[in-house]
C-alpha cells in the first residue's frame, strides 16, 4: 500500500442479488427484474464495473434461500451459484478482480481450493475467497445437520479449513511445471508436496490437482466482526468487509483490527478494510432523496413487515395495522442491539411502515442519500480519517445505480485525488499492492528446516 | 430420437487432461504443452468442436491427482476444476453441450444440484451432469476418509444422491417466478416446493436457491459398467459412456442396457450409447500409421513402465530392462481380465516396452488408426449394427487431433449421410431429442395426489 497522504480508495462492487440491495430494486421501472439470473445482465454489471476501474466485483452466498419472506414479495430467493457465475464473467472481463463467499461449514476443504485455484488460473491472477462460516441456520438443513454448529466450533473449524486450503495450494511449487518434451520430463518430482493434514475437523492428505495459483493463494477476505471474526480475520484475511453506519465507530473497528495484526507476524498496513455503502445518488440532494422516497415507496408491506418480523426476533406482526404502532413484544434471544434500536423508534412514534422503511434499507451498511460530490466527499472523509480503506459499493437496483455511480461518482472520487485514473497492471494482489504469499515449502526451505 | 433408418450420430468431444488422450501426447511437437491449464487453448478447442457440430464436450474428472507416476513424467497430474471450466467456456460457445463428471461420493447433493443448475442457467440449457460415484481410491484420503467406500455402498449412495439432487431441481415450479413488478409479487408462493428428504445416506430439505433449470433437469450421464452401474445408469441415464473395443462386444452392452429400461417405465430407445472412440487420422491409412508411430515413440519408459506396472496390479517393474521379456508376477487382486490380457500377449513374446505401448493407447476404449474415409466407416458400422447410437471422441493430442477430425472425419460422415448438416434449435436436451423431464411436483398434480 501506498503512503498515507497517496493513499486511494479500494473499491468493489457487492453485485450479489441481481436486482440491487434495496428490498424493494427489483419493482423500480428501469431494475432487470430477472437480473439475479440473468447472464446477460451480470456481464453487463461487470463490465460497468470494469468501466469505473473497480477493484473488484463480490459475490456474497448462503447455501439455502435467502428466506426474505414466504408471501410471494421477495426477490432474494433464486440466485447463481457464485463460481460458476464468476468463471463465467471472467470471460467478459480483464482487469475485474472476481470475489465470492464460500462457506466453511458446508464445502469441503478440497472441493474449496480446487474452485477457488481453477479460477484464479483462468482469469489470469483475479480470484479472492471471502471465508465464511455461513450465519444462516436454514443451511444446516440442506446439509444433514439437525442445527447450525455453534460460533466457536464454526470459528475453529474455519481456521483449519483455511490451513487446509492454503496448504493445498501450496501442493506444486511455482516452477514445479518443467513440460519439457525433449527431455519428456513433465515436472519436477522434488517440486510437489504431499500436505498430509490431519487435524480434529479434517485428514485431507492431497496433493491438490491443480497447479499453485497465480497470485500463489487467491485474496483472502472476511466479514466477520465478533471476536472470533476479528481474531480469525488478523490472522488470515487482507481484504476485511464490515457493516459500519457511523464514522467513529468503522474507524475504532479498523484500529482494533489492525492492532492485532503483529500478534501473527504482520504489519499493521497489511490489511483493507471495506465498509459496505449503499448510495442513493443524483444530480443534486433533492433529486437524490426523491430517488431513495421512490424506491422506499416501492417496498410491499408484505415483504416489509415479514422483514421487521425477522429483525425484532422472529415475531410475527403481520396481524397489525402497516400504519399503527408497533405492538409490545416478548423477549427475544436474536440480536440484542438492532433490538434496542427498534424499540427506541417505535417510542420515537415510528409506525410499522416507517419501522421497515428505516430498517431495511441497507442491512446496517453505512447509507448515503446525496449527490455525487455530497457521496463523493464522503468517502473521502472516510478514508482520510482511518475509517475506511476503501468501499464496497452496493448499489440500490441494478444496472441504473451501478451506472450511475461509475459515470458521476467516480469521476468526483478522481477529482478528489482519492481514486485511481486507470487499472495497474498485474494479478489481483499486485492491484492492490498486496504480497504474494511465499509456499510454505519455499519459507521452509529458506529457513533451514524444510 | 429418429427413427432407425435416420439415425446420425450423437458426438462427443471428451477434452479431458487438456494435451490430449495418448499419454505421451504433451510432447507432440504441436502439442499445447501446458494445454491442461491453458484457457485460451480450452476456448479454442471448444469453438473447434462446436464448428464440428459436436453435440458436447465432456470432462471427466476425480478429485485427487490423476497418478500416472511419480517420476514426473506424466501430464495428468494438474488439470481446470470442470465447473469453473464448463462455466467460463459457456460464454465462448454457442451451441456446444457442456458435460461434466461431478462425484456422489466426494460432494454433497445441494452443491451439486446448485452448480449443475447455474451452469445450465448461464449456458441457455447446456448443461449436462456425468454422475459417477469415483473409482480412484486416492480421492478417499483428501476427503477424511480411511478407505474407499465399498463398491455396493457407493451404489446405494449414488442412487439416493440422485434423487436428492433432481428433487432439488423441482423445487421452483417452471412458471414460479411471477415478477409482477405492478402487484409487487416476485414469484407464486403455492410454486415453491420444500424437499424434506430424508432417507440412509442424506437428509436434505430445500428448496434450492435457484429457478428450475432451462432443461428441467440437466442431462444425466452415467458411465457404469458393473451390474450395479449398468441398474443405475437403466434408472437415470439419458447418454451412457463405455469403454468398448469390440463391435459385438458393445452391441451386447447396448441391448443389455436397453433391455433394463422398461423395469423404470422408460422406452427402450430413451438412452443414448456412446462410446469412446481415440482415432489416429491421416489421409491416407499410411499417414495414420506413421502418426500413431510418432506418438508411440514418445512414451517416456519412465511413464511407460510406471503405467503398466499399475495396469498388472501394482508391482514395480522399473528394475526390469524395458526391452526385455515380463517378469513372473504374484497374483493381484485388482482388474483379473486385463491381467490375463497382459500375461497372454506377454506370451507371446512382446517386451515389456512393446506391452506399455499396446496397453496405454486408450485405456480400453476403441482405437482406430486409419484414413479420415476409415474411421468414419467404422462409425457408421457401428451406428448401423447397434453396436453405438454416437460416441465420445478421444482426440490423441491437441489441439491437432480434434482440428483434424473436424475438417476431414466429420465431412465425410455427413457424406456417409450419418452425421448432421447443422445444429437444431434449442436445449441440448432438444438437440438429442431427449424429453424435458417434468416436475415431479408437476407429475403429482396431474395424478391427483399432490
Amino acid at each position: 500500500m501506498s503512503t498515507p497522504e497517496g493513499r486511494t480508495l479500494v473499491l468493489g462492487a457487492y453485485l450479489s442479488y441481481g436486482t440491487g440491495h434495496h428490498a424493494a430494486a427489483w419493482r423500480h421501472p428501469d431494475a432487470v427484474a430477472d437480473g439475479a439470473q440473468n447472464i446477460g445482465h451480470y456481464v453487463d454489471l461487470a463490465r460497468t464495473a470494469e468501466r469505473g476501474l473497480f477493484d473488484f466485483m463480490f459475490l456474497s452466498d448462503t447455501p439455502s434461500v435467502f428466506n426474505d419472506d414466504q408471501g410471494g414479495y421477495g426477490s432474494r430467493v433464486v440466485v447463481f451459484e457464485p463460481m460458476t457465475l464468476l468463471s463465467a464473467l471472467a470471460m467478459e472481463t480483464t482487469h475485474l478482480g472476481l470475489v465470492a463467499t464460500a462457506s466453511t461449514t458446508y464445502k469441503e476443504p478440497y472441493n474449496v481450493a480446487r474452485e477457488f485455484a481453477s479460477l484464479d488460473l483462468l482469469s489470469g491472477g483475479r480470484a479472492g475467497w471471502n471465508l465464511v462460516t455461513s450465519s444462516k441456520s436454514d443451511a444446516a438443513y440442506n446439509f444433514g445437520l439437525e442445527a447450525h454448529p455453534a460460533h466457536p466450533d464454526r470459528y475453529r473449524r474455519a481456521a483449519e479449513f483455511f490451513e487446509v486450503v492454503t496448504g493445498l495450494w501450496d501442493s506444486w511449487d511455482d516452477d514445479a511445471l518443467l513440460r519439457d518434451k525433449e527431455r519428456g520430463v513433465f515436472y519436477d518430482p522434488a517440486a510437489r508436496h504431499v500436505l498430509g493434514h490431519e487435524g480434529a475437523h479434517f485428514r485431507v492428505r492431497g496433493e491438490l490437482n491443480i497447479s499453485r495459483p497465480p497470485q500463489g493463494h487467491p485474496l483472502m477476505v472476511q466479514a466477520g466482526s465478533s471476536e472470533d471474526g476479528r481474531e480469525l480475520a488478523a490472522r488470515t484475511a487482507e481484504v476485511v468487509f464490515t457493516a459500519q453506519p457511523e464514522r467513529a465507530a468503522a474507524r475504532a473497528f479498523s484500529q482494533d483490527l489492525k492492532r492485532r495484526l503483529p500478534a501473527y507476524d504482520r504489519p499493521h498496513d497489511d490489511i483493507l478494510v471495506m465498509p459496505g455503502l449503499c448510495p442513493f445518488i443524483g444530480a443534486t440532494d433533492e433529486e437524490a432523496q426523491e430517488k431513495f422516497a421512490e424506491l422506499q415507496r416501492l417496498i410491499h408491506p408484505g415483504l416489509g413487515v415479514a422483514m421487521l418480523s425477522d429483525l425484532v426476533g422472529g415475531f410475527d406482526l403481520s396481524e397489525h395495522d402497516v400504519d399503527g404502532p408497533l405492538p409490545a413484544l416478548p423477549p427475544s434471544n436474536g440480536n440484542q442491539s438492532r433490538r434496542r434500536l427498534i424499540e427506541k423508534l417505535a417510542a420515537e412514534g415510528l409506525t410499522i411502515r416507517q419501522l421497515y422503511e428505516r430498517m431495511t434499507v441497507a442491512r446496517g451498511h453505512l447509507v448515503v442519500v446525496g449527490s455525487y460530490r455530497r457521496v463523493a466527499e464522503t468517502m473521502a472523509e472516510w478514508l482520510a480519517s482511518g475509517a475506511a480503506d476503501g468501499f464496497n459499493i452496493m448499489p440500490p437496483y441494478l444496472p441504473g445505480s451501478l451506472t450511475e455511480f461509475v459515470d458521476h461518482v467516480v469521476p468526483e472520487l478522481q477529482k478528489l485525488g482519492v481514486y485511481k485514473e486507470s487499472y495497474r497492471a498485474g494479478t489481483l494482489r499486485e492491484k492492490l499492492g498486496l504480497p504474494r504469499p511465499p509456499s510454505r515449502y519455499a519459507a521452509a526451505s529458506q529457513k533451514g528446516n524444510g
